[in-house]
This record gives C-alpha cells, structure tokens and sequence, in this order.
C-alpha cells in the first residue's frame, strides 16, 4: 500500500527548559513520512524546500522508502522556518519567527507515479493547497485525513470548510476542535465537526491522550506518562504518521483497527518527544515500537467480569 | 467487609452555566458514602453536622446500611457551608464562601462498634484530624486510603507530611499532585510522593481519567467523555468512595483488583456529575452502574497482536 504525505519539510529553532537548537529539521511532512515509513508501506512525499536544506535528510527519508519526486526544491530560496520557545510546562508555547520563505507560493505538484495511493494524509497547510491535493488525484484514495489549525479557522473559513467537505478524517487537537465547534465538550464538539463534512475526527490531547469518534462510536487512546518531554514538536504529526502507517500497512478501516492504529500512532508520538526534532524518530525499530506498544497494553488493560 | 469513611457531611451552594441552587445535600464524606455503599458493605461514618442538616438525607444513608453513630449531631450549631461558582469551562472554580461552623473543633469520636473496619478512607480534613482518627482506631485496618487538598499543604505541610507516613494510599489530583512534589511530570511527582509514605498514589485528572502508581506499576484509567458536566462537585469524593467500596467489597488488594475499583469508582463518579449535587448519585442500582462499567471497556478497549 502507499500513503500519499502533503505537508512542511522545513526547519525549527527551538527554546525548551532542557535546551536550545540552532535550525534543526521539522515540518509536519517530515515527522509524518519518518512514522509512517516504519510500517513498511511506501510513502509518497509532496512538499517543498529552499537549495538550504540538508540533503542527507532527504537522503535517509529515500532508504525509508520515501519518494521524493513530489518535493520540489527552489534553487535560490530558502526553506521554511518555525522558531518557538516552549514554557517550563511544555505544553504552551510562543512563536518567535515564522518565515514562509518557499511555502509563500507552494504549488502542490503531484507527480504521474503518485496517483494511485490509496491513503493520503493532508498535513497542516492552507486550506485552498490541501484542496488542491485532492482535485490533482485522479483516483480518491480509500482514506483522506487532514489536519489544520487555529490560523486556517480564523484566516480562511470558507476554504476551511470547503476542504472538510471533501475529506473523511480530521485530525486536530482539542483547543482546535473547541474553536472550530464552538463547543467545549468535546463529545458536542465531534458531532458537529462530523456534521461539517469528516465521517471520523481524531481529537489528541497531548499528554492526556487521543479520541476517536466515528457515529457513535469512541475509542479512547491514553498517552504514556512520560518523565519527561523533552520536545514536543512534531508529536502530533508524529501520531498522525503512525496512525496512518498502521491503516495503509493492514489495508482494514473497520473501527478495531482503526483503534490499533492510534496506539501505533500514540507509540511512536511517545518517542518523538525523548528528543529534539526528528532525532528520536529516526533511530527506532521494530522491536522497540513494538516494545512501546506494549507498554500501551499493560497502561490501560483491566479485566472486568460485567453481569448484566 | 466494613468501611471507615471520615470527611464532611456538609451544605454546598452552587452556581453553574446550568443553574444555581440554595444549600443541597454536599460534603466529602456524603459522596463518599453515597458511592461505598453501592456496594453491598457497611459504611461507617464518622462526620459532625449542626441540628440544621437534613434528617431525610441522614435516614437516606442508614437506609443504605451506613452506620452513623459516629456522626455527631450539635445542637444550636451550624452545620459546615460551601458556596462556589464554577466557571464555563467547569474545570475551574471561585470559593465565594466557606463557613466553617461545627467543622472549627472537630474532634472525631470512634464508636466500639467502628473498630475493627477492615477499610478506612479519609476524606479531605485537617492532617491532624486525619491522624486522630487513625490513631484512636485499635487495629489497623488492611487499607487506609486518604485524600487532601493544597490548603494543607500551605498552611499544615509538617501536619500534612506526618499522616501521610502512617497512609497506604493517597488519593488527589493533578494539581495536588504538583504541588505536593513540587515536579511537574505526574511520573516524577509520583516517585517523590511514594517516597513520602503512600505506597499507592491515585492522581485523578477530571474529564482526563486518573492514574494509580504503586511501585513500578502505573494503570491509567479514562474519563467517559460526556456531552455535558452538570456540576462537577463530589466527583472526586465520589470517585474515591466508589474505589473503597468496590475494595471493601471484593477484599483483594492485588493491582488488577485495583484497576477493576478504579473503573468502578469512575464508573460512579461519570454519574455524580450529571446532576446537582448527590441527587444522581442517590438513584442509581446495579444494573446501570454495570452499564456504565460496559462503557469503560467499550471506550478503551483494543486488541493488538504483540510480535516481539
């Protein structure tokens, strides 16, 4: 199976209370691709950077197999940049630069050899480029899921809710499923994004974990507690990622395996987090996921004899 | 199988987004029983009330097989009063008014016929209150469980610090939790706060689920995700009294019958909140308690195949 990745391949500089980064690799297409590429599936990369960027990155994602015939690369320009410094709980952070650089005026281009994947993961972009994506395929995929952000929802609601239409999963975080619905219970909430348009909402909440909502279906997914998060960037991706590696790689979207796939999600996002940037991510293997997963298991398994 | 249960019996007056009520029914001690009791044991309440509390609700609870020759009864005195005023988000809330009353020189008396409960649970007192009790009990029971609150820890730290050495478990939540260990990470709070005496630590985090620590063992347990908090009050307390009593009940101290209590004690406290005060909490039966233990598994149950 291929999993068609839209997204940043970018660079962070990051301020935590454990450390600083000079401009390290980010971009949510970035974490996405190095999660999703564990489950062995092929992963088919659309982003794009400035001639700044490190090739060995791109030279490490390609043994991942991770095309890269959709990453265009601007001679002359340069890459994205996100700088942040996170507040001593981590789970608050201020932006301190944002340079668009390249994403100014991306234009997704999906090349011939990409079309035919059977799952996509929009990453967080303008609406109007993550539309574009879909108009560009000449097969829909079996699952599109999307994320985006307070900044869409506020910037470009329309076009927002235009893509929406057109997707069957959104995957955001609970301030962002708050915003959207303008409701605070989270299960009010998941109706009425349901209502706008995804047939299945993923609401992560850091480190309290990920709901899923399908109908009247919910799947709780806790998050390991952890001793230490040590740079939250790139998490959410990260599970995003995992979650949809896990889907493309069994080809089942009954509501059980989508359930595995948020603990496989959740595992790897719990990595992402031990050190800064993609760094943690990208030395894993299978029997340390797996491992992960169990750890998964052991946190929330109770038995319980109901006698009614 | 018996339990001590110690805390307020009390009056709250509440306001919500949904309502505001005069003085209802409230107190530690009340929840806690109202959950216990469920559970087919015999409750033994030690509490002090003025001559101005409700004699229905204290029938009520004796109807429910909770002792109370251990609840004090003062005659021209008042009994204790709470008024607060949740915010929208129900997560936080402002004390408007705290009338300690009869609760001033609390001095708990143990009936005879109290001694020899096999289960205490003391509800958020004064340290120094909570060692009393302890201390004019003449066998120790198999576990005694406690809650507390940051007042303690402020104003009594070296009262506080003393009773939890002579604890099995400490019962509190998030905030406590960080603020007793003076940690961040929950992991590490719970570490030091082991260390302190308790060799069991439950960190309950509201609508995100609570934890139980003991040793290297960590169980994570969620909040059912629901579309409306009517009023949060009690369901800590609630929670606590339907651990206990679930504990009482089947008299197994291992951690999977622990796990099985803290679903039960979610279980009651997803009810408590559904409406002001104990009013849900007094109109339940097995049969829906069971129902609602039905949805914890639902909610987090998965299966997944672990290969390494």
């Amino acid at each position: 199976m291929s999993l068609l990745v839209v997204g940043t391949v970018a660079f962070d500089a990051l301020e935590t209370p454990f450390g600083k980064t000079d401009k390290i690799v980010g971009g949510s297409a970035t974490f996405i691709s190095y999660a999703a590429a564990y489950f062995g599936i092929e992963t088919r990369l659309v982003a794009v950077i400035g001639d700044d960027f490190y090739m060995d990155t791109i030279e490490d994602l390609q043994n991942r197999n991770v095309k890269t015939e959709g990453l265009q690369i601007k001679a002359g320009e340069k890459s994205f940049f996100w700088k942040g410094r996170y507040h001593d709980n981590m789970n608050q952070r201020d932006t301190l630069i944002t340079d668009l650089n390249v994403l100014a005026d991306f234009d997704p281009i999906i090349p011939d050899s990409y079309q035919g994947a059977q799952y996509a993961m929009l990453g967080n972009l303008t609406p109007t480029v993550q539309q574009q994506v879909l108009e560009r395929l000449q097969e829909r995929p079996k699952l599109v899921a999307m994320d985006t952000m307070n900044f869409w929802m506020e910037h470009t609601p329309n076009e927002l809710n235009d893509v929406l239409k057109l997707v069957d999963m959104l995957i955001i975080n609970d301030e962002e499923a708050r915003q959207l619905s303008e409701e605070y219970s989270l299960v009010k909430a998941a109706k009425k994004i349901q209502g706008m348009g995804p047939k299945y909402l993923i609401i992560k909440k850091g480190e309290h974990g990920a709901l899923l909502f399908h109908g009247d279906h919910v799947f709780f997914a806790p998050a390991l507690p952890l001793e230490e998060v040590f740079d939250p960037t790139g998490a959410g991706d990260t599970f995003a990622g995992g979650f949809m590696g896990y889907l493309a790689k069994t080809d089942d979207l009954s509501f059980d395996n989508m359930k595995r796939a948020i603990i496989y999600g959740s595992a790897l996002a719990s990595f992402c987090v031990e050190k800064f940037g993609t760094e943690r991510l990208s030395e894993l293997n299978e029997t340390i996921i797996q491992e992960r997963v169990q750890q998964f298991v052991d946190l929330v398994r109770f038995d319980v004899e109901i006698t009614v």
